[in-house]
């Protein structure tokens, strides 16, 4: 099996990568390449780890907006493409036109390609996002609730869906859209993203550090782990074709936890020193954004395709405390 | 003010401008000059018409697909659009590349034109359709049913949408989409659409002609006459820009009625032998397409402002009584 992963540098194509070489096979076939393509060469194991012996990693600097960039690896006709490869929100709304070029008209040229290449039986899984959700949302939401966003990523990544869904409805792909909830706690350092502090505020207490929390603790999210999201990327590639009709794209389930809990919650697995290091300081331009996304989710068709998410909050630290030991 | 129609040479472009040319204001403001734009050169009426000696018809033969092909017509800062050129949805799946051209590449073109040329009070009113709902639809949909269109007409649409409200959002066109309900009684003959008997089973009869009927009676439908569907794309562009956030795009106040329902009142207003003149030969393809298609909707938000749907079934069928005599 051929698998193809573009965003193959960013955090979830990197560990979506170690997971599969970990695994070695995908819906009980044997991974003998995996095509990573990003704009800057993506790093990948030295060729000594024994988990990779295997696997033939071809990584490839690309600039995916390039007419017929993609051609030659969709000639090699890959089984699975994971179609990470984006313009993070906050580029997007500062962009139009770059948000445009790489979150719409590069996804459009891969199915374009898919359908060139007559890569019907291919299996091509989109990251799609919260941010594409938005207007006067019920308090809950569920698998038919509009996208009506208020952000270019949001319509960018929903346009996308619907010509996912198209395309795979035309028998032209095998087109599969997860909807990802804000992945929390994430490794690194706090970024410009308005959901930094989602990760911030836990990571850097637990790494010792200070963090500030911009955003009331009433303040709710639906999020999900790191390590649930991979699990999600690998059996959205293992679950029937027929199972994601009518509409071929659905939020993961997340859970739905305030601030408060979270700190709570971190208190409990680390400590009151460790709620202590963060300061509480509201910051109106992220609150109003943050408070924007949708937080309650009945997420009926992810569990029934068999779709899995963190069982409780505590489990997300825990992960984290275990991946970072 | 100048006012331009894509899609004037089609039924409802001439329909508009016929409305137009007789009220001879819009938002209060004269009306200077209407260019109408189609593939073929729209007719306009001859010009000793009183009706239209103090407004300018500019009729423009043009492919709105190709590059810069509504630049010139920019250039002259249009107060209003009416967008209505589109690919119908029989042809739209036939023929993918020619739908993504003229349904989503041509509106995008348009987006970009006024983007360029600095339009942003224009108002760019485009029709959306009932084709771009689908999927798993609750009993009766309301203005946060999600867009799952089943059929590639619905989803280039149903992109617009999403494209038209970004824009929008940012500032650089005042953009309104109109969701519209299936249009009866069309005046003509009847033609390949799946809708085509919403109007024929009613049309021909009134015409002392025989007509078939390929669903059962039971079906309903979600109806919109066009009397009413020309007053809505006027008051669509009498709405305060404000009015319309957060999403620019709902479903017009059309009224649910069942095909025997429509028969029934065909009965009232015409006689039995009206009725008579419909034979009934139900028709599998025809019954699968059209039993999709929602026909219940809360249309709060196009009430709220102050849209207006026929009160009656029976005052459908007058208005085309009276409009042909």
């Amino acid at each position: 099996m051929h698998i193809v992963i573009t965003g193959g540098a960013g955090f979830l194509g990197q560990r979506l990568l170690a997971r599969l070489l970990e695994r070695g096979e995908l819906d009980g076939q044997a991974i003998r390449r995996l095509t990573l393509i990003d704009r800057v060469e993506p790093s990948v194991p030295v060729s000594s780890d024994p988990v990779s012996a295997d696997v033939e990693i071809i990584p490839l600097a690309m600039d995916i907006t390039a007419p017929q960039a993609l051609d030659s690896v969709l000639a090699e006709r890959p089984s699975v493409i994971y179609h990470l490869a984006a313009v993070v929100s906050s580029a997007a709304e500062g962009d139009l036109d770059l948000g445009m070029r790489v979150n719409f008209d590069a996804t459009r040229a891969l199915l374009e390609g898919c359908r060139h290449h007559a890569l019907a039986e291919t299996r091509l899984i989109m990251a799609s996002s919260v941010a594409a959700y938005g207007g006067d949302l019920p308090d809950i939401l569920d698998d038919m609730t509009a996208m009506q966003p208020q952000n270019s990523y949001g319509t960018q990544k929903a346009m996308c869906e619907l010509l996912i869904n198209d395309y795979s409805r035309r028998g032209l792909v095998d087109g599969r859209v997860l909807r990802l909830p804000t992945i929390t706690i994430r490794p690194g350092r706090p970024n410009a993203a308005a959901s930094s502090f989602a990760s911030s505020i836990l990571r850097e207490p637990l790494n010792g550090e200070e963090a500030i929390c911009p955003v009331p603790t009433d303040l709710a999210l639906f999020v999900m782990s790191p390590g649930r999201v991979i699990e999600a990327l690998i059996h959205g590639a293992e679950v029937p074709r027929a199972d994601w009709v009518p509409f071929r794209a659905f939020m993961l389930p997340g859970i739905t936890v305030t601030v408060g809990e979270m700190l709570e919650t971190l208190g409990e697995v680390a400590g009151d020193e460790a709620v202590s290091r963060v300061r509480h300081e509201p910051d109106e331009a992220t609150t109003a954004i943050v408070s924007n996304w949708p937080a309650r989710f009945d997420t009926a068709k992810a569990r029934r395709l068999g779709f899995e998410g963190d069982r409780s909050f505590r489990e997300i630290i825990e992960a984290f405390i275990h991946e970072r030991s």
